[in-house]
């Protein structure tokens, strides 16, 4: 087995995530926990970590790079913002050092674009971008990065340009769950219906506008044709998806390549809703972009 | 004081209002409670309805006309539906009697869209129209009724032809509640912050596809530039209106007259909204045209 070079943590908001890495950007080891954000606020950051590093018997010398929102206002220790236009670059030499620690730790910044009429922020994605793009990408993507706050960014020659914030995941887990929708969904289980997605994502798409009332549909067609559960649940998932799509592809030039980064279910769902469009993209594993990122990152700032 | 001719109820999901009519369409006597279709399925329709009757002396032969949520499957007597297009004379025609009660006691049906495409069902807002239109208005119209499942309604020469159902109220009431965006409304109070609310207004009506993230730059506007939580629980408002005016208002001859139903506060906001983007409507109160559709409806069935 090769030595450890150093290690890479992915820190959301409510998930906890950490590898061993070689020289070579090789994992020897992983650890996945929901001690997120939200968990290590209160348990305390430093003990979160330590508990990991110790089972992955981390050598007390070795490094440690997180990305995520351990880096926010409410997380460890804050890192700060690059700004659009922002070359991912700019990220991995702003990573601010964790103060009062023996070892080596550093949390990557965010990425910030301080337009008062298109305020946003991303924290985490950024590295994912770096995994999935690489430094120095010569030319245009288009990257959508579906989840609980889905991004769709911008990237032209390794700078983030424009990003934009969709709450689609959040939304649909409200709607689904504390609205009068959720007596249409209630029963639905683990059933599929992908012609209804499919058609839903369509609609939103063709009228955006509508989303409110495509929702509203759900239900209607339930009580007017007695339509299931699971077409219900579908009807919520694409119509929200369907005008996600809408605004990332708006004004969109179709040379320019579309980068799905995903995993799991998301990456099929967003996958199908694409194919419901006949739009083309490239599909990436988000754990494996971040993962990449990390490393890339870790192999720039101590392998000098 | 003039005899009392019948009595008119408007029996909603969440409240019960009654009022003492006299022949000539006056009030005699009015009663407001929380004892909606959801607490009345409860606590018994005839017992609730009785105690009503008592509280004003109504008369034991004093016929009674209920308009809403009453009639739905899950209410007292299930009224059915009068299909589109609907003419406005079918609703009243159809009235559903109540079985086993001594006094007689009718439930106005609801309207039914059967169009798989665009399902959609209105219970209570059929009456509002017939007081707010007339029985045989000439001519087109376009009425907005907003509220916790806001309605947009196309009448010609007194027949419903097409609506839709968007659910801005329900969804401004889970998102500044129960997402992320909650913290960023936390503390608003009754502040208002008007300039907020018509900025959000205006630019989801003008890229309304971009609802999801327009939400979320309320709390990005907060993090990065410190705006107010009134100012982001404006930026929901707005945005959630906004998106819901570019769908009614898509594909109309402007030379249609609009008429808004509404009453309070939600009358107040939405007339803000169409004055942001400069559409001129006609403004009718809620409660009055509810009120005044019953007593038409009322002398209808009763007065031949």
């Amino acid at each position: 087995m090769t030595e450890p070079a150093y290690v890479a943590v992915d820190w959301g908001t409510s998930s906890f995530r950490l590898w061993l890495v070689d020289r070579a950007g090789r994992v020897l080891a992983e650890r996945r926990s929901d001690e997120g954000m939200l968990v290590a606020a209160k348990a305390g950051f430093p003990g979160v970590l330590q508990s990991h590093l110790a089972a992955v018997d981390a050598p007390a010398h070795l490094p440690v790079l997180v990305c995520g929102m351990a880096g926010a206002k409410t997380g460890w220790v804050e890192a700060g913002y690059v700004d659009t236009p922002a070359p991912l670059s700019a990220v991995l030499r702003r990573a601010a050092r964790v103060p009062d620690e023996a070892r080596d730790i550093r949390i990557l910044p965010g990425i910030a674009q301080r337009d008062l009429k298109a305020p946003d922020v991303m924290r985490g994605e950024e590295t994912q971008l770096l995994g999935a793009l690489g430094l120095d990408a010569a030319g245009e993507a288009l990257v959508c990065m579906p989840g609980t706050h889905s991004k769709w960014v911008r990237v032209k020659n390794g700078v983030v340009e424009h990003f934009a914030t969709f709450m689609t995941g959040e939304l649909f887990s409200v709607v689904s769950r504390e609205t009068i929708l959720a007596l249409a969904v209630a029963g639905a289980g683990e059933a599929e219906d992908v012609a209804s997605f499919k058609a839903a994502v369509t609609a939103a798409f063709e009228a955006p506008a509508f989303a409110a009332n495509l929702l509203f549909t759900a239900r209607s067609r339930q009580l007017l044709f007695g339509s299931t559960p699971a077409a219900a649940r579908e009807t919520l998932s694409g119509t929200l998806i369907g005008a996600e799509l809408a605004a990332g592809l708006s004004g969109t030039v179709l040379k320019v390549g579309i980068t799905l980064i995903a995993s799991g279910r998301l990456a099929a769902l967003y996958r199908q809703a694409f194919d419901a469009l006949s739009v083309h993209v490239n599909s990436i594993d988000a754990d494996e972009a971040v993962r990449r990122g990390l490393s890339m990152a870790a192999a720039a700032i101590w392998t000098k």
